[in-house]
């Protein structure tokens, strides 16, 4: 693979009432203009999809940063920002354009300092000089990204079905003798045949002991009989992911095993249920940690509910016991709950789900009945 | 998916000789200690692959910092560093033990900035207060990454290896008719069926026009007679990556094809020729460059020759015009380069190669010759 792989494409989508929303942030921080430099962000806000850029949004303008491998691309992009292309590095560029900006005085810069390098930050500095001040503003694209507009929740509910399609279509080769490794191979070759541009993280496929563990990678360990089996799949589709997990046993299952069941998928439908607009999202990790309460199961439980998805596999919110953050229409979050035991394995049923006004609404559609393959 | 993925294991090897190594860097830089934040860079060092982690390395003791999901894991894959796990964040933990440290007076604390956001500085800082002198030590790790070990260099030959049966394989579904994400879905899956736990990178499936793209990401466009088709692929094998590029034509290629095939071939070979311990990676570059001038194709080869690769898919030195670096033995390194001529498609041709004292050494071994399928 050469430098130049590019970053997989998102539709341009109402860039310009993006950049107006983003617009609003700087008044709140009492900047003259907003740094943005984490690409999925860029990405969001004005249809960029290569992999090299840095965006700047003034309150009169718009500036995009890339270089000039992607010419052709940003002019096919991006519409409601200027395009710069630098031939000496993308921060000399910008940097540059702030030293002499058009304003008199000093500029207020608003940056998110987890998505900024130390490195980074001193390069500019060094370049633009005294005449900026720094102005922590974390998460404004992220918090304009938690909540989705119709052509996004178009393109997710594509990604969605088509990981539940693919997860159908893919029961015929979890049996006894074929490798985790090979299970999730089949997984992730059936995406990209459906379009897919590929899996939205690793596919996970834990069976066995190893399914106790949440984060298990899969490996050639064959499946057998008499084990649970979780999977965990995802795809991105034209630049927006899906998240989903199943979990199966192989044979007959015990008693005990088919209650762990039950209780993890009414556990889910406990957390699905205190999902609506003004909801906490720690209100619906209390739902589902509570009906796990109940069945003894809870100390089992050992992740959060859930969490955001969009351009990223992992957004704004987290469902966890300590996220204050107010449900809104719109927002597409992942219910995950499970429960891992040692020596037995782990039970995990997830769906992404779309919060409306009549509550959560599935975007994933695979079967959650107990399956015994 | 849920939060706790792990990220891919790395075995260990000689952490003791790396800390060892680490250390001499720290008199370079009149430090008392190193920060590491890389997450390869930590695996390199110490052997611990989850996904949070800080590593400290002072003169007499390191210390890896990670939360409680790790507690096992840094238990199976650290012998030469003791390990913290955090109760309330690795910055917190970290930054406590600065504050506290067995020294009196100042601490120069070694750092990579561009590893190292200004989030996690000012966390630290705020933590550690005004004790901690920062002291920029860049790169220090991936130094010692550069030249692989004996144990480094028989994994990397596997990963090699594999990928090059992946491809001998993959050869029968390279046809007209066949969608290039349908290709890439194959050679994915058949990496993972021969035991790799992923692919390095997305694979490159650029047919046609497409081929021209040095960037291209497959799409479902179906492969069509008469045209050329860029196939770069690599898989991570215990750790450590592969990445091999190969070109076909799909029927019975003009001579210009032809001519073009073995320009870039014989470009190949040049660079591989100026390969041996002491050579700048600038000549290794320029020798590429300097057989496609001689063919009037140089300003079609638009990217670098190479770069070094282990952990990561993109490891230094960079095989560029303007890489001083001097080559030296065990360092894997990939040659690469390529012509891309809009209309009529693109070529590229890479090895992974160790440097020896013979000179270059391929790793990857699937045929060079022009294939006309």
């Amino acid at each position: 693979m050469n430098r130049d792989v590019a970053q997989k494409s998102v539709p341009l989508n109402s860039s310009r009432s993006r950049i107006h929303g983003l617009r609003l942030s700087l008044s709140k921080h009492r900047a003259d203009a907003l740094l943005v430099t984490h690409l999925p962000n860029i990405r969001y806000v004005c249809g960029f999809s290569g992999s090299a850029a840095i965006l700047l949004v003034e309150s009169s303008r718009a500036i995009l940063f890339t270089d000039s491998r992607y010419t052709l691309q940003a002019r096919e992009e991006v519409h409601d920002a200027s395009v710069v292309i630098a031939r000496h590095g993308l921060l000399r560029a910008l940097g540059e354009m702030l030293q002499t900006g058009r304003r008199r005085g000093r500029l207020r810069l608003g940056y998110a300092p987890a998505q900024l390098t130390v490195a980074q930050k001193d390069a500019l500095q060094s370049i633009a000089g005294a005449r900026v001040r720094w102005v922590p503003a974390p998460n404004e694209v992220e918090r304009l990204r938690a909540v989705k507009d119709a052509s996004e929740l178009i393109l997710m509910r594509e990604a969605a079905h088509l990981i539940s399609d693919v997860w159908t279509a893919a029961l015929r080769h979890i049996k006894p003798g074929v490798s985790e490794l090979a299970v999730a191979a089949e997984l992730e070759r059936a995406m990209k045949l459906r379009g897919a541009s590929g899996p939205s993280f690793d596919t996970i496929v834990a069976s066995g002991p190893r399914s106790a563990w949440p984060h298990a990678q899969p490996t050639p360990k064959l499946l057998k009989k008499n084990e649970l089996v979780v999977l965990d799949q995802g795809a991105i589709l034209r630049g927006y992911c899906s998240d989903m997990t199943r979990t199966v046993f192989l044979g007959r299952a015990a008693g005990r095993v088919r209650e762990l069941y039950s209780a993890v998928l009414e556990a889910q439908q406990a957390a699905k249920a205190a999902i609506r607009p003004g909801a906490k999202a720690s209100d619906v990790d209390s739902a589902a940690r509570k009906v796990l309460r109940r069945h003894g199961l809870v100390r089992y439980f050992t992740h959060s509910t859930g969490h955001g998805l969009g351009i990223e596999v992992h957004e704004v919110p987290r469902l966890g016991a300590a996220e204050e953050t107010l449900l809104e229409e719109g927002m597409v979050i992942t219910v995950e709950p499970g429960v891992y035991i040692e020596g037995l394995g782990g039970i995990r049923i997830e769906d992404d789900v779309v919060v409306t006004a009549q509550g959560a609404q599935d975007l994933t559609t695979a079967s959650r009945d107990f399956l015994e393959l």
